[in-house]
Order: C-alpha cells, then sequence, then structure tokens
C-alpha cells in the first residue's frame, strides 16, 4: 500500500502511462483518469487512456481528448478505480503486465496491481486523484472539471452516505477553479436530464416493482427483453439501482439486469441496517457498504430468489 | 448594510429574540432560523422560533424545540430569509415594529428593517447565518443540521447552478461536526425518498406524456380520475410540475392539472428561448421567466390546446 505522496513520486518517475478504467465505466473512473492524464500531461509526461469499448455518451466527452491512438505502446500501465483484476475492460487484458500501480476507493479492493494507492474511506476515485494531483501541478480548470464528474456521479451529487467532508472540502477546491456556468451545465445533464427512453424505463420498473420484508426490501428488475422493446442504450439505463432504494421505507434496494440469457447483474443500494458488500459477497461479488453489487447465472426468478435469501440471511 | 462582523455583535447585545420565518416556509428559513436560535441559546439569550402556521412535517422537527409559548413578549425580532416584508406570515405582523435586523439572502430583498444583513451571493439564509453564527460560539451538531437542511434544501442538493465553492465549504464544516449517520438520514428523507403513490404517479404521467414542437414541448396531465385512482394526497404530487422539463432535448415543460371537472392549473417550466411567464398571461396568469402557471376554465384537451397556442405565439 502507497501513501498519496509515495504515489506522487512515483508517478514522477514514470512515463508513457497508459490509464485503465473499468467495464460499464462510470464518472469516476473515466473523469478521475481523465484528471490524472491531463496532470501527467501537463508535466510533460506522455499519457492516454485506453479507448473503453463500453462508453457511454455521457461521458465521452471527458474522456475524448486523452483516448490512446492505435499502435501507441506504452511503457506502463496505471489502473484507476478497479476494484478487481476481473473488472478490466477485454481490451485492456494484453496490458495487465505492465500494470504498475492501482489507484483506487474500494474498501473491497483485491490487489492485482504491484502497487496500490486506496482509500477506502474515499466517497470517488476522484477523492484519490485529486490529493494525488495536488501534489504534482496545479490543478487547473482541464483537471477540476473531470475530478468534479468523477466526485459529483459517485456521490448523487453530494447526497449519497458515502458523501463526507472531504468529499465537500475537495468540490469547494474544484468549484474554486471552474467556471459556474460550467458546473451548472454539467449538474443539469448529469442530474437533471432524462432521455425519454430512460423516463420509459423507469415507469416500467416501478410498474414491476416488489416490495418485500414488509416493505424494506425493493426489487426492480430490467429484463433484457424491456430494454430491446424500448431500444434503451447504456447510457439509458445508467445509475438505474438507485431507483428501488427511492420508494419511502425502503432501506434496500435491489435492482436485477438481465445482461444476456442466463446472466443477471445484481445491484444493492442499502442504508444502514444492512450490508449491501456482505450481501453481495455471499453471491460472489463485492463493493461498498451502501452499495454492491454482483454478476450471476440464472433466471430473472432465480436470481431474485437468491439475492433475496442473501438479504435475509444477512438480516438474521 | 451591516457586515458579518457587526451583525454579530449586534445580535451579542440583544436579548429576548424572536425569531421569524416566511410564509409557506422551506428548509432554509427554518433551518437558519432554528440554528441562530440554539447558537443565541447557547450564549444564554432567550430566544425563541415564532410558531409558522404553514409549517410542514418535512421541516416541524427542526423548528420544534424553538417554538415560542403562547404568551411569551419578545424584546426584538430578527427575519430570516424573508426578502419582501409581505412575505411575513400573518401572525407576524404584530411583530413586524419589533423587527430590529434582517438577514437574507435575495438580491432581490426590499429593505423593510432598520438593520439588514444580506450577501445576495449566497445560495441560502443558512450560509450567512453560518458565518455570523460561527463568530458567536462553536458550531455544535444542534446547529450545524438545521444549517445543512437550510443549505441543502435551497442548493437542491448542492447541484443547482447558486450552488458555490462557498457554499462547499460551508457543508464541509457541517459535515464536520455532524454524525454521518445522522446526515446521511437527512438526505435520504430530503432528496432519495419518494412515496409508493408518488412514483406510481409519475410512472403513469411519464407514459401519458406527448411531445411538440420537434420535441422541445413536453405535455404531462394528472387528470382527477388519476388522483382519485391512486389515492394521492397534496404532498404526493407537490413538485411535480418539474418532471416534463427534465426530459432531454425538452426545454418547456407544460404539466396540466385537472383542479375540478373543467378547472385546470396549468403549470410551465422553462428554459431560455421560451419565456413561461409570458406563456402564461396569454391565458391570465403568470409567474417568473423560468417557472410560471395560470388556472383557466375547460376540458384537459381543449385546455392542452390552448397552452400549446400560447406557446407556439410566444415562439413566433
Amino acid at each position: 500500500m502507497m501513501t498519496i505522496q509515495e504515489t506522487a513520486a512515483f508517478l514522477k518517475a514514470q512515463d508513457g502511462i497508459l490509464l485503465l478504467t473499468h467495464v460499464r465505466p462510470d464518472g469516476d473512473t473515466v473523469g478521475s483518469a481523465a484528471a490524472l492524464c491531463q496532470a501527467l500531461r501537463d508535466l510533460g509526461k506522455t499519457a492516454y487512456l485506453l479507448p473503453n469499448p463500453e462508453l457511454t455518451a455521457t461521458y465521452a466527452p471527458y474522456a475524448a481528448p486523452y483516448l490512446a491512438p492505435e499502435g501507441w505502446e506504452p511503457r506502463s500501465a496505471v489502473t484507476v478505480d478497479i476494484a478487481d483484476a476481473h473488472l478490466l475492460p477485454e481490451n485492456a487484458l494484453p496490458y495487465a503486465d505492465s500494470i504498475v500501480l492501482a489507484i483506487d476507493h474500494h474498501s473491497s479492493h483485491r490487489p492485482f496491481a504491484p502497487r496500490v494507492c486506496l482509500d477506502g474511506e474515499a466517497a470517488a476515485a476522484g477523492e484519490v486523484v485529486y490529493e494525488i494531483v495536488r501534489l504534482l501541478t496545479p490543478v487547473t480548470p482541464r483537471i477540476a472539471l473531470p475530478l468534479y464528474v468523477a466526485i459529483s456521479t459517485d456521490t448523487g451529487c453530494f447526497v449519497y452516505s458515502n458523501t463526507t467532508a472531504a468529499t465537500h472540502r475537495i468540490a469547494a477546491a474544484l468549484l474554486e477553479v471552474l467556471d459556474a456556468a460550467q458546473v451548472a451545465a454539467v449538474n443539469k445533464a448529469l442530474f437533471r436530464t432524462k432521455s425519454k427512453t430512460r423516463l420509459a424505463m423507469e415507469s416500467r420498473m416501478i410498474s414491476g416493482m416488489t416490495l418485500h420484508d414488509g416493505g424494506r426490501v425493493a426489487v426492480t428488475e430490467i429484463p433484457l427483453a424491456l430494454r430491446e422493446e424500448l431500444h434503451a442504450t447504456e447510457a439509458d439505463i445508467e445509475d438505474l439501482a438507485s431507483l428501488a432504494s427511492q420508494v419511502e421505507g425502503v432501506d434496500c434496494g435491489i435492482t436485477l439486469r438481465e445482461l444476456r440469457p442466463g446472466v443477471v447483474k445484481i445491484s444493492v443500494r442499502s442504508g444502514f441496517r444492512i450490508n449491501a458488500s456482505d450481501v453481495c459477497a455471499r453471491l460472489g461479488g463485492g463493493g461498498h457498504r451502501g452499495a454492491a453489487g454482483a454478476t450471476v447465472e440464472g433466471t430473472l426468478p432465480e436470481v431474485k430468489d437468491a439475492i433475496l435469501a442473501a438479504v435475509a440471511a444477512e438480516e438474521a
């Protein structure tokens, strides 16, 4: 385990750096990688992001200035917000042996890199990257904006329980250098805009929602058929995992997404009563106390039974 | 106009202080008044909030420890978050002549008190109260929690464009003294909870939504029959007017609510292209540039035609 200072010193000595983001990339992995890439370039280094095949339109603009050109050969690779080697996208596997450092904030992190800079208390990898970057180079708007995206998306815009005093302190420092109109536009796009398809998806998920355990546990489903019927893109279904947990009286919201026939991605969002990470660990997954996931084999009804059993076992 | 320092010094010299909140009290006026009341009490002073007849269950707990007993006679009164004398609740009018100070953050503030402490850049009155209180007494959890409610509600939990670096800096200071579980519970209750009825209502409104003018104008409806079918209360349908405006590509969201047979309340939420106030004025209503309304006679289809014609006329 490396400290922030050691990590900054280590990065200073690197060059030709490829930054790797995780499968189903979110604002935190993309924003953190983009900010770190810009900081490394500001230090005069060559640095790129590996294009992530699953990148959605929401976060593509943040990665765009940094995408590695085809054929470029990195000297080393650094992962950002990746908790486990199996969360590397397929096109990152050829670089697995080049990984020299993992920067992460998942307390469930399973070491796969020779060096790890991990803060399990940080709400986002963006917080860790901020602390590293400020030791390396001035935090310019081009660094601050993707970091704001990283931190705001991983905290639901400072509303999730992972938000700490440190989160707000870093947000203050980022806003200090950012244009207010730019931040307003980001907030409107990320937190106050929904596609028609997404609204239809929410509508259908809500009407199919089931409540369990006296209304404290809610399950919503995203069957493949629904996705196909609505022609939903990845962007349309991003973050839908928080929907079930918003229902009054619910402190454990479960979302089951059929990835392909026979494979279901489980997302759990929980309050203090239930540890989402422990629940998901029972099905081979992991994550944080309040937000965790697992990908398992089975039909939707089978997986629903399994996850409800796991929740019941954790309650007991 | 008084500075923060002058205001703190002035309050130090007062005693027997009645704090006044505005009509249709929100989190900012109630939270700010509660925090200031606790700070004055921590200084050994007698201080109370005037009970606000329109206080809702959402904010009542924050005012509860501070409500003035019947018959108590204040020596002076201080207003918090009140931009204009006509926003005083009716039961505050007997104290209008006792007002010695107004603490506010509305740049539209129309002076009615002999002393004004105003910061038009502050996202919430809670920010101004925080700066005053920290000069008077340690910011304890009993002060920090209502201030957090004040600031988070007025910024939509740090998402609205009024959120600044200062807002986040103050939030960081408040979270520093607050219990994480307490803040999580507040955020969950204020920003991440919807009743099942409300979710069903949203779901039905979305499935019935129509798009016009190339997708830039969206219309949702709340027929009486739907309200009755879902047994929806006033609380279940408050703020639903913003739903249509959240749709991607929409810059004019219209909500038609059937108040009783033959009478429809129109709500318009618009971006920069269309002036909602002008649109509603065409049907005898009014409001602000970005949010306006009108109540008209007619069936839902008739009113829908009329408001779409009004929008088209404003576009022309």
